[in-house]
């Protein structure tokens, strides 16, 4: 890591002044600790599931992805702060060395909760220094590095959201980590339909100046059929009737892996959800409330996507469909800044011939396996392993969630998961040939 | 599945004349018979794996095909040869009714090998007759029916081979199956190299009237970059360099799926090879022999062609780059029946500047997600899990192996595995962005 | 094994003529080809769990035991019949050398059963090569282990009813071993009661001159309080009015690990019982017939022995409680030589105030856990994996089997199973202390 | 539970007086606090195997087992302390209720540590009010549950310092509990040799007036041959050349189940010991430490116990004999009221001519399997299931170790563990036939 290329990540240089990219670095890194703070010190240790880390854990690696990439390699002087960290936070870069393994994160008491504060403090106060002498440090990198761990640990702070949810939603006593979210708005069930496009040769992909990650790139043209995209996510209430009309007991409408998972797990209900007395509940971050009706489903995996929009006479977009409509509104939505942190039911779906709700409320499956773009080349290094050794067997989310930072996301953004992955603030949006 | 649509598969009604159906349903069925003739009767009752089946299993299988889909619905006064075999010999076809569970086919003592040999001729004598009478029968689907049947026989036969390798290899009595096989043909080191395409708007999927499956269909355009393709598959010899560079051990090769998977099977070379006394040896149908340096390398998965492309600063071809220049050479190579029943170098290697060896000897791993073409639509009923519900998880192989039936294969087939699977003929060609 | 020692095995020489020792050589030989007779091909090469061995593997593996443990170092100019076998049906000596896994004895098409029986007919050359010149060799030893070696294959004839049954068992088809199997005598439903004894200081293990495994020496005495011991074995219907007051579902009558496996593994009655329609069926190896409410239980594991004489009030008896009565009945019932091969009710229950049924029908699990008597020396070499390595988990079980051979049991012969074993043909007799 | 026996466990009623009893009360509570004074918060929530619990389980656990068994039934006006609980903190006790699953215990962030502390509060207060009020009470069976209670929360102490040792061990950063622990005391290696026994009829099980568990019961007599008793537990000297004499790959020295599993799990030494550098270290509770090579060897499972004494050309003792000598010392050693927290060499074994350190220092291994004694009868209800649901698949140990609180342990005391278990403080002394 002594030298790393210039052209580190994505092919850019990072376009935000150093005072510009110090403040980003202070709201980021802030931000995380916001996130942490309505925790007691117990819910930052324990693992519900290997997928799950916990929060110290999340709080620490992000801090170890600056140590590790900037401060090590171009800080002079810079003094690691336990080399035991090393090994503990590294989540998956062989390159810089072996990893504890991911499974047993909650096995680990130590460092405490106080500690990994202390850790980040260190990395803040060393990142201040190396970022104020960013403009006259001779590696035009720097920045760019700095940069996509600021994107890093966004990506990090969403998985917080998630993985508290699950780490409460385990819990028997069924605890709340805020109490006081807000509800959905009331109003009219959202209404739905088709908006349709004629297809043809379209581009996809980044084009802009700004920051994307590798995946994303190159930019390059896709031909698509006419299709028709849903103008909104399928609602609580449309994936109910597919429960109540069988939809999780029909073999014929899943995949044959989807078909062994559910079978195998016991799926009956999107994850969170529950049933109590005859009335369905969902457990979100405000806890235990009755179901939202008119709100995007959400936590169901790709195998029960698929299988609904099958049920339903319909399919999933594929990513360039999805995107060739995304780049034509705008970048807002019930982002995690709404501070609702659950799905909502769009009070202005009628309002617009356009798609809503492209962007927050729910990730949205598409039929994309997660693959390279034609002429993908990951960058080289450590790098090099931030994406493209996850392109197979996961496949393509895009559009942000209720738990997205706010400026995290974009139309060419390329979120993936496995298609049994549940557990994120995961919906579906359906899409159909013309 | 007493009425299936007239277009009960792929949307075309068989070409063939009631004639050529019945010398093709003879012919195809007795080469299943030909294929388990050297088996003792204990080799066919075995199962080494879950993704093996028995032979007999196979050879009761494909004849429940026909009784389910044919003669059961369509022939007058058929009599069903056992109950029971309803639910022994489904595979996958939830339609039809619940399967015996495929990790137990090997727990099967009964029905005996003798049994299943009655079987099959009680549904030859009433294919026969279903057969004769199908120009006169009302409905113009059984002959695409049958002609599907003959198809899946086929696959089943290349299953056969694949699996009685596996059975026999597990063995530490090493039998051979057939012990007199050819070695590959001595000559001098065929060549490589690059074969150019500059790219452009190509057709890729089935055109013909001839009989293709679903997932061939519908025919679409796809744009592809300039690219080059090897001329001829990887061989052992360059496999073996990438061994002893160190491939099945360093991590920053592989994709973060596979190298958990080569980690935990403990993976050190191709399925089949064996190093004793300091020696390469590759287990093959014949035994135990030699590895034979100049022929294609077989029996990795994609984990490991996907490393091995990236260790020699390569790719995968995507199956759309595959599948423009195999519409240019014939379809003829070493397939099942030149015997060899192993990959073997080309002898003709040098005496064109088209790829060689796109049929037959290997089946070749893309960069390809196993995913429906734009505008797919799988068949209804039973049909309709043929294959679409195994749309998820796998990846596409094109071109056949030394174990494919002659005239089964076509440049626009689909083949697909798991990324990790490795005891099918699989091995790969490398292709490159210019 | 070139020197072994004189006394190898129990301490005994042999008592046994060269004439009488041939003379049950053949007979025992004989014997295993007897109950193999009317299996198919198939039926030898299944192995239905890890506990259970295919036919052909039983049939194997005792002529191993003859060839490892006399041909090969006492018969000069032996010639080894297939050298791969040594590993192949090497069961558990790690003196010998290594072992093929026993859970993966059914991956072996080869050998074949024609193969086994040749290996079986070789064996049996040379030993009555070396049998007849027993009387001039200088090694007294080899008399008592070709005796060891002929009480081994009783055992595993015993564990060729079981595994056959098993085997047949979990086939869809339920094929029956033996179509004719004889009924149960019908007649009154057999009296129970207690016998009791006063307790004091009693002798048990084996003190004849007979044979005897290492496991029965030495005797010894042992202080008993009063207790009685039921007059016969539970009853299937007994049984059943366990299962109809809850038996299976209350955990406070099971052991802590008892109630862990039965939860796991979803115990609902005695293995091989079935409810169809309503009515109780148990599969025997005369295929599925009503349950003979009047037999003694069997296949029953001990967590559920123990969980029934809880329900009962009871407890099960000590095995020097057992041997205390067993001592003083003559050692006879329904063995396997009786042809029923199933348990059956006593048709003279009542004609004697002294226990029944104590040899014979279903081998009675005992309190006592498998362990060494005070004293116990366990011979050397190869000879003392017999017994000695197993005396850890295991419970000790009495009498004898409907599946056992003629003159294999003694009062004082001790067998062992895991608790949790239930393919045994294993049930019960009550005891309590006065 | 409204009206339990009065003689609820093992048959005595509580000597204690009431004073006594809630000094005594006080006394065991306040010790269960200072065990986890030196931890941190985080320390509290992890459990690193499914056999140990997190810190704040024992607590909450062990005060669970007032509310329950006594609080609820018996205190007028009690108010429950969270409804939530009954479930969360009953460990085994099928006849209170459901229970939380063992393995999962450390998915529990919530109750938080500050609130089990206010849980133990709440249930002290009102166990003092119950307590003071004993003798008026009509009740007589109280005073011997809670009697039974305080057993009960110093078989947790006990607990807390082996999980505490566990979880600190797996930690990479090999945290100290206590970091200042003393080290076990120089001098010369102590010696060792046998203490002979002619054996006769002994007595064993608990005669006295005071507290024993049930499994202590019934006292009766047993049959001992002439033995002989090492005079002080195996050392870590002693140990370390059976390694090194490749102990532990030689599969004749262990028990069938024992080698199995050491091939499963990779032993290679007792757990927490360590070879760094080609030093042998072990993991201590004050940290990560040379090995100590007088003192007991510790932290070995039967298994190797045994595999030890095979290697040694001894036995293990069985647990008669062992109480026969151990009534005839005092019941004094290296517990956990020492400090040291670690076993340490006797500094006087020579002074003596009985067996030195039959208390503390290490639980030893006993050849008996934890079976009851003839005449056992468990108590009714939920206390029946204290002891006597355990009775099978494990061992018994005796005498107490270095964590072992003061006053716990007796010579008829009966502890049990499964063969493979060694994360306790457990080792072995040597016996044999004389």
């Amino acid at each position: 890591m002594d030298e790393p290329d210039t052209a580190v990540f994505g092919g850019h240089a990072s376009n935000l002044s150093t005072g510009e990219l110090l403040r980003r670095y202070r709201q980021v890194r802030r931000a995380s600790l916001e996130i942490c703070r309505p925790l007691e010190t117990e819910d930052h240790v324990v693992q519900t599931m290997p997928e799950v880390s916990p929060p110290k854990w999340h709080l620490a690696h992000t801090s170890w992805f600056f140590e590790t990439f900037l401060l090590r390699p171009a800080l002079p002087g810079y003094r690691v702060f336990e080399p035991g960290f090393e090994y503990l936070f590294n989540s998956y870069y062989n390159a810089v060395g072996r990893q504890f393994p991911r499974p047993r994160r909650g096995l680990l008491a130590r460092p405490t909760v106080a500690t990994v504060l202390d850790y980040r403090a260190h990395v803040d106060a060393a990142m201040e220094r190396l970022l104020a002498d960013l403009d006259t440090n001779r590696r035009p990198d720097l920045g760019q590095i700095a940069e996509l761990g600021l994107h890093h640990e966004q990506q990090h702070q969403e998985l917080l959201y998630t993985d508290i949810k699950h780490i409460f939603s385990v819990n028997p006593l069924a605890p709340a980590y805020a109490p006081g979210l807000p509800a959905s708005p009331a109003g009219d069930p959202p209404a739905t339909g088709w908006v349709e496009h004629p297809g043809g040769v379209v581009t996809i992909g980044h084009l802009d100046q700004g920051f994307a990650f590798d995946n994303e790139l190159p930019a390059h043209r896709r031909i698509l059929g006419p299709f028709a995209l849903a103008r909104r996510p399928v609602s609580n209430r449309e994936f109910l009737a597919f429960i109540e009309d069988g939809g999780y007991d029909r073999a014929g409408l899943w995949l044959s892996d989807g078909w062994a998972r559910r079978q195998r797990e016991g799926w009956q209900s999107p994850l969170h959800w529950r049933r109590e007395d005859g009335e369905w509940l969902e457990f979100t971050l405000g806890g235990l409330r009755p179901l939202d009706l008119d709100a995007p489903v959400c936590h169901v995996g790709y195998y029960e996507a698929d299988a609904y929009a099958a049920w339903a006479g319909a399919r999933l977009p594929r990513e360039e469909e999805w995107e060739t409509f995304a780049r034509t509104v705008p970048v807002a939505g019930n982002l995690a800044a709404s501070g609702r942190l659950q799905p909502a039911a769009a009070p202005d779906a009628t309002a617009t011939s356009a798609p809503v709700q492209l962007f927050g409320d729910v990730w949205e499956w598409t039929a994309s396996p997660y693959a390279p773009y034609p002429g993908y080349r990951g960058a080289g290094g450590a790098f090099g392993e931030y994406n493209g050794k996850f392109m197979c067997n996961q496949m393509v989310l895009r559009g942000g969630s209720c738990a997205t930072p706010e400026g995290h996301v974009r139309p060419t953004y390329r979120n993936f998961f496995y298609p049994h992955d549940r557990w994120q603030f995961s919906g579906l949006r359906l899409a159909k040939d013309l």
